[in-house]
């Protein structure tokens, strides 16, 4: 039997090899003699025209190509510059347009593919949220988590990204994303204040555009990330219906708000130019638009949905809730980390001209944040309980990461690390804060990891930008560089405060009155018997793992004792 | 013990930084002195080199370069430009040439990086396919998963890359491919057609060049994602060495075949510029080529291999068989959605010159695809059966993104949410056709999503692709761009389903036959005893979750009702 | 109920539907009147810079562009060209400066994005290395390969980096890194030799630089690698504790050590230059720098911690030792193969410029490599068990990436179809000799895996080495291509069994000295009750799975036979 099948499998491979030296024998007697390279015409002289021709002339030719270039040494060249007039051959002007096309090119190269990595980290929260759960809800969990990215891109397209980009005119990385030109204003006190804007609902008309694409991918896989922290904070206990519709009411228009006035021209941008507060409120990439205010609905959302079943006693003691597989928060965690390489360092919507180089510097800063975090969770639990624990050591690296986004345009790989260890000791004492004193409910402390840290974030900018950064020479229309209190501007952290208030006045109010009215409406919590079976059958009909055996819970988690 | 960790820890760091002091005393003691960047020579007045050297004058030098460019503003200037001739500086056909050396850089840094998410994908199709098959048989499933990737792989490099893209010299984006230089053509009504191309096996001789090579990777990828379609729809019950070999043929003779004719000059590209079929056969990226090859392919090999046992009841009437790992089934799905970025947006084969900017309306039509067809199954099934289902929501996603794989280069945003939506609904539709009108059991779902939805994206562009694209101005070498019956050009239609015919009779014909010819010599099905036991110990030697427990299968699904 | 829903989210769309139209409607009554862009002005006539004006007279306006560019035909030209006096408009110095700010921002973003799947690679090595651990160690095995990421990050910042790097100013595709100054060297006859470097401690002062922040993203991610091979070769019987010192100290000082003498401008790169041995040592990627380093130190250390309890009987014959997770083995297999793709590739540090453009020919080996490394352990293991063997089948591919990550950049695809298939061969046997002859206990293979075929790869440089790579004209400093001795150049054979000997003799002493140390003070492992009851409650006090029911052990795995 063995050898029947390595007769089979060599007999198969000598057939091939035969097959393949067949068509190379074909080849040689078949190959059209193709024509030798026009002879390069008699270069005029005296003109950049001419010198542009003369080297066409020098270049590579299409017969020498055909031979192969193992060494990459006769690829790309002038040859390989487009011609407006094939007859007049590569002039100046050819040369020069082919740069803007190569600028812009390297741009949409960078924006698209850290926004791939962005899109990519859905993957990793669904892991982490779901491998902290218990199995009975992991189908539910992952269904949440898998539904979101669905719910908010389709919000998004009808009218959040309208809502947050739609006056953001004027990039020059991405060609200008001249089409997405009105945005909604006030005039108070004589200046002109950014609301909402108005253009590229579904991303027809004028917005059907090259450069605006690139913008709303960018952008939308941001907001997905922020309405997918709300699922962690309220699983084991929503309603898949209340979820669904909870999350597009935030895709659409919450989250899209906020993202106008930090980063769509809106007024927070505008707190520099406008009222000489430091360059406006400054957010590289969103600690407070993405995580802060995914954090506070979330907070918002979970209040009204209550905690689980068992997880508080009679005397506001509180149980611990054992996840059901540590493999899936951790290596979900990498794959945030490696997520976020896109996160922050996509940020800068390009790589080329603007200041954009810093891209390895926001690299660097990020994945020092996560490791300091990383190092401040584990010291921190393996001080207070003798071990480093697994859990609190994935939210290490999770808080580093919200924290350093919003500083890591602006600060140093020093002050990158001091954010980060920070971060891994508050996300330990929010958590325990949460869950002890305000008695909230929040499983994955999605709170603590997104909101606190989020906020801590914001609010770090404000103090340790060191005011190296250059973005093309200015940030929200104020020339000069963000800089902080420690580095000397305090009306920085002037304008971070007024955002962190904005956004816990404004986010917490709004996600609490319009998660309170879908609770009147729909009711936001499942029923006691779905709860205590696991969300799985009840509201999915279907097992995480039908096949696999489990222990029975603990008695206290099914509201016995 | 706790203490003497600390101590230990504590220590340790602190030794590290004071050896890092002293190796930055040292430094300060031993850095070398740099000399000064030599003064620019006094500029020639008047000509193209001059105003270059007097940029190149005015550039950072050297020494500033040493003090550290924390900002971004001293990197990637004139200095940047490689010289021909070090001494002469930088001369305008040095500019001319790196902008060309840039052009090819960022298409192939394109092409490589996408074409590596491709290859990612296989990750998500063995998650999927082993999420919704039984335990007892996740070894195989695994394994066939990644056997394939290394089958394919071998069976392209040894000659099917050379039948596909042996003659498809003339991509300018990639530097030419001017030695992919041979096409076996036919003269039929006084035109020339391709059949397959001649050059490129083992990528030696004159294929061996840079350019090739990228070539070569991106269609080698998308190559496996369609011999990685076969394995869902057979699994649970196909003989490893059977598998082995069936793979093997397709990645070196069938799959090729059409992807000449599609991709390679081949004559479906060719009914454009031969016969006025609009623009030939269009196929952007796959949907027929890739996907729905793979699906028909999957259609015939488990029409031999037959149903599982316990599948179908004696009066014809199917009982479910439910997978073992939802966890899996959608992470595998985020993969895919993923590695979809790289699929539709990189075959452009670059992002500057040609209309190459288009990737960013590419990706973000295959993410609204793959949206609306998630929304389509989702809603459908939960209208059907009161409750949304795990399986068919990854199946949705999918769908959506075979579908839109063809179309993505051609239509609108608002062309993707359709074609979505259509493809969410028809793989639940042709799930239950396949099911229980044709009876072929696809545990999967392979061939609805591939097959079924890889047909309807095809189709799709004949009806609703907009004509605004422009990549280079002509496609096929036709002039103009894609244009559906629906924006007012029947004649694509006409070629759409030309290419539909040709792909269901050939591909199904001669994978009936390959396989039937298997089946004689090896058989391609294992015995019942090892379908019952499970293939992971009969066929691999090891089961694939060892230490966990499991549940009893159902007495329907072991042959015993 | 179902109903209601329905209605719910009907009510939803349409909701949303009118909230865009009115925006919409808004939009058109609000949208500002913008100013149509200038009038070109008149060109002077004769010159470089009249050409240029001209050419933006004729590029597109930006009233043309806020009507969208659906077809990418009027994005990306010279008007996208940063003018440095906008009053002048765009000149050729633009011209050119923008040319050179493309090259660099293309190779920082192949670097960077090269170096993220580099670092994502951390997953895969997790996933491997629990799979095939029993379940009672499962938390352990992923807080190590957690936790190393964050302990070798930490001390390569502090002081690993400017050892390995510090002296490595000069690369110009990443804009000269001109920082990084100093390197401390001896003189021998007459002849300087480097042997670490002295800038970089912290990136601070100085190396606060954009480039050095790309080149210090892509080496950690290196380092890190190395790291963590370790950790597969002790695992289920480490001390966490000791397990992170280390780590540290390899992260700080061997590791970089070495990575000196071979990349950072050290003495076994120097052997070219100093005594005209070929090239000098060459290690693309570092088959020999990450992997050997890796595998040696994990041979040492696993030495010093010895066994695990069962695996050897008391005649000396061992005991198979079963993992849990054939699909972690398998999906981390290729996470791994994927984060090749960046390891390999992105060695060339850049796409444009000095034969960067040789990326494909890098991207194609390594997979070429990998997929015969795969049919070699596959047939190997087929031919000795009669069954294909999933662990051995990772491994295959591992060995073959491992081994072609030295040769990658200097040999041809056949070339790397021939240093694969041996590796595969080798992997299989090197298990087996390491297992039954050197008796240490190496649970996943590292030490063959890594350690064999890491050398295997250093010396397949000299021997298959083509000579036709072309990385600027000269490597290590020698001017010519790197050539093997069957092509020609047995001085190269000469400089890479130089590298071989040195890292066998300095890293393994190195290692085992340090090792003992850490023995001596902290003790390498966990007691043998904790090893009984697995690692996770007394290391972690967290299970991996906490839910799940698992098999007891076999009695001989537990000490009792």
């Amino acid at each position: 039997m063995k050898k029947t099948r390595f007769r089979v499998v060599f007999g198969f491979v000598v057939g091939l090899l035969v097959l393949a030296s067949c068509l190379g024998v074909a080849h040689s007697q078949t190959a059209p003699a193709t024509a030798p390279a026009a002879a390069a015409p008699a270069p005029p002289t005296g003109s950049a025209d001419a010198e542009l021709k003369d080297a066409t002339g020098k270049a590579p030719t299409m017969m020498q190509l055909q031979s192969g270039d193992p060494g990459g040494t006769i690829t790309g060249t002038i040859n390989d510059v487009p011609a407006a007039d094939t007859k007049a051959g590569v002039t100046l002007p050819d040369v020069a347009n082919q740069v803007g096309q190569n600028k812009i090119a390297v741009n949409f190269t960078w924006t698209l593919i850290t926004g791939f990595l962005v899109m990519f980290m859905q993957a990793g929260f669904a892991m982490v949220e779901s491998g902290l759960f218990r199995v009975k809800n992991a189908n539910h969990t992952y269904m949440m988590n898998f539904f979101v990215y669905t719910c908010g891109l389709f919000a998004y397209w009808i009218i959040g990204f309208a809502i947050q980009m739609g006056g953001a005119a004027g990039n020059s990385n991405l060609g200008g994303l001249q089409s997405l030109s009105s945005e909604h204003t006030v005039s108070i006190f004589g200046k002109m204040w950014g609301l909402w804007g108005q253009s590229g609902m579904f991303l027809a008309g004028h917005t059907y555009d090259v450069g605006v694409m690139v913008i709303f991918l960018f952008e939308m896989v941001f907001m997905d990330t922020a309405l997918t922290i709300v699922t962690g904070a309220c699983a084991e206990r929503w309603k898949f219906l209340a979820f669904a519709v909870s999350s597009v009411i935030m895709g659409a228009i919450t989250y899209p708000l906020f993202g106008n006035w930090a980063w769509g021209g809106g007024w927070l941008a505008q707190l520099g130019t406008n009222v000489g507060l430091g360059k406006g409120y400054c957010d590289f990439a969103g600690s407070g638009v993405v995580h802060a205010v995914g954090g506070v609905t979330a907070l918002a959302v979970s209040m009204i949905v209550g905690p689980r079943i068992g997880k508080y006693n009679r005397d506001g003691s509180s149980n611990p809730i054992i996840g059901h597989d540590i493999s899936a928060v951790l290596i979900g965690c990498f794959i945030l980390a490696f997520g976020w390489f896109g996160f922050n360092p996509g940020s800068t919507l390009g790589a080329s001209a603007n200041g954009s180089l810093r891209i390895g510097t926001i690299a660097v800063d990020t994945m020092l944040a996560g490791c300091t975090g990383t190092i401040g969770a584990i010291l921190y639990m393996w001080a207070l309980k003798g071990k480093p624990d697994a859990s609190m050591s994935g939210n290490g690296i999770l808080a580093g990461l919200v924290a350093i986004t919003a500083p890591s345009g602006f600060v140093s790989p020093t002050g990158a690390c001091i954010i980060g260890l920070i971060a891994g000791v508050l996300v330990c004492v929010s958590c325990s804060f949460v869950e002890n004193v305000l008695k909230v409910d929040d499983p994955v402390g999605a709170i603590s990891v997104h909101g606190t840290n989020g906020l801590w974030g914001v609010l770090s900018v404000g103090l340790l930008a060191d005011g190296t950064s250059n973005y093309g020479g200015s940030w929200n229309g104020v020339t000069g560089s963000v800089t902080g209190l420690f580095y000397g501007d305090a009306s920085q952290l002037v304008a971070q405060l007024v955002g962190i208030s904005t956004l816990i006045g404004v986010i917490f109010t709004l996600s609490l009155v319009i998660n309170l009215v879908i609770e009147f409406f729909i009711g936001q919590r499942v029923s006691i018997e779905s709860e205590l079976a696991g969300l799985d059958m009840p509201e999915m009909g279907q097992l995480g793992y039908p096949e696999f055996v489990f222990r029975p819970e603990p008695a206290v988690l099914m509201g016995q004792a």
